[in-house]
């Protein structure tokens, strides 16, 4: 076995680029890091180079068996890490941007639009959730989170790998173009005119659907709100004055899961 | 007005003991810090100091008016916060632990149990989600974050002032005590017999109801999943293994919401 490769390997410096945005966009690619994320790029045929401590490599001999794995050091693997304790085990993906008119030429039963969502651990919950409701599509606008980054591809969960993702899209052309091809679009507003209840009561939840997301504080702007079809509120019997992003987008996708 | 008060005085050394867990449990006191939180505080009426800095007291003269201020450096302030960046506002509140025998003696409607949730971000948002939903107590089991820590006193944005919490409860003690006085426990578990919408549609969440939440990545344990009189699964129609711990929390609190 050759020596571990370090951090002057070309390779190595070449994905190391991919920690930042700048050097995601230019190459075209984006990390994946530890076993469950690499697991899932593994299964979605998409790993374009993988890269593993010894310890690492031994530890998920049985995940890496048949992939060609190049061996680095430590220091080398933390380089290639966007956490604070990096784990080993790093592919490179390429890079997958859906066209945003794939949304109005096919649209999905039901999409996820973010609008300014800027955490990116609350926009990788919310791409999870969308995938387990069965979304087809998570547009991230402009102002949101990178999904590309480490923190987003960690709280995917893999999810990632699954659902079509598109990025920086203008989302007031993109409501307007759904529209017109017979989506319905809910915008998740906590001063929603109609109860979430009220809208699967009411038929508005069957598909196709797409629903907005703001931002964690401001919410959704008041100009994209006025654009949906209805604005949609989480009714809430107890006495706080809001939930939390993610968990607010997990109870609206999953009411509409049922409704389809 | 007299010098603000620096890191030296008695008071601020006092209430800085009450960012580590061994300094609120021997003073029977938290820290609620930034606005929300000491808005709460003081509609709870609970505050038993209160420290701002000269900007802070100036940005939040509506919220203080009425109130005794101590004024503070920028330092102290610092010195008090349990966050990288410090709003110069903070509440010195009583640590209010209500005992787990109240929960069997007057068992509320819908109420929360949390198994070795340690993410205090996490615990915070399950906190106010069960507030939202309308649930009157929260238990923190052995191995859990602790509430009054200041993550998750921000991420409950202002529910634990709401809510009753129960600290370091032994849960298997809890559920047979509860079930004997007549509350159905349902566990939150991924692979779980009941569908959550099998468990509405057959009453098992009209009230009293208490769930049981496990740890993010591990779940409940088993046996303490076998006490329960049901376990319940959040039905997933895409293809992600799983959903975020606070979002499933929250699909099966407002899913019992609407039954109760």
């Amino acid at each position: 076995m050759s020596a571990p490769l370090t951090e002057r390997n070309a390779r190595v410096a070449a994905a190391r680029k991919l920690t930042r945005r700048a050097g995601r966009d230019a190459a075209g690619a984006f990390l994946a890091e530890g076993r469950q994320a690499v697991s899932e790029a593994l299964a979605a045929g998409v790993v374009t180079d993988l890269f593993a401590t010894e310890a690492a490599a031994a530890a998920h001999a049985d995940l890496l068996a048949g992939a060609t794995v190049r061996v680095v050091t430590e220091k080398a693997a933390a380089g290639l890490s966007e956490t604070a304790s990096p784990q080993g085990l790093v592919a490179v993906c390429p890079l997958r941007d859906v066209p945003v008119e794939a949304l109005a030429t096919a649209p999905p039963r039901l999409s996820v639009a973010l609008a300014e969502l800027n955490d990116p651990g609350n926009a990788g919950t919310v791409l999870r959730t969308a995938d387990a409701c069965g979304a087809g599509a998570v547009v991230f606008g402009s102002g949101s989170a990178d999904p590309f980054q480490g923190k987003t591809v960690r709280s995917s969960a893999g999810s990632l790998f699954h659902v079509d993702v598109v990025r920086s899209a203008p989302l007031d052309v993109l409501v307007e173009a759904v529209q017109a091809a017979g989506v319905r679009v809910l915008a998740a507003a906590g001063d929603g005119e109609v109860a979430l209840d009220r809208a699967g009561a009411d038929g508005l939840l069957s598909g196709p659907v797409l629903w907005l997301f703001g931002n964690e504080a401001r919410g959704l702007d008041d100009a994209l709100a006025a654009r949906a079809d209805h604005r949609v509120r989480v009714p809430m019997r107890g006495r706080a004055e809001s939930l939390n992003l993610a968990v607010a987008a997990g109870i609206c996708l999953y009411a509409t899961q049922l409704a389809q």
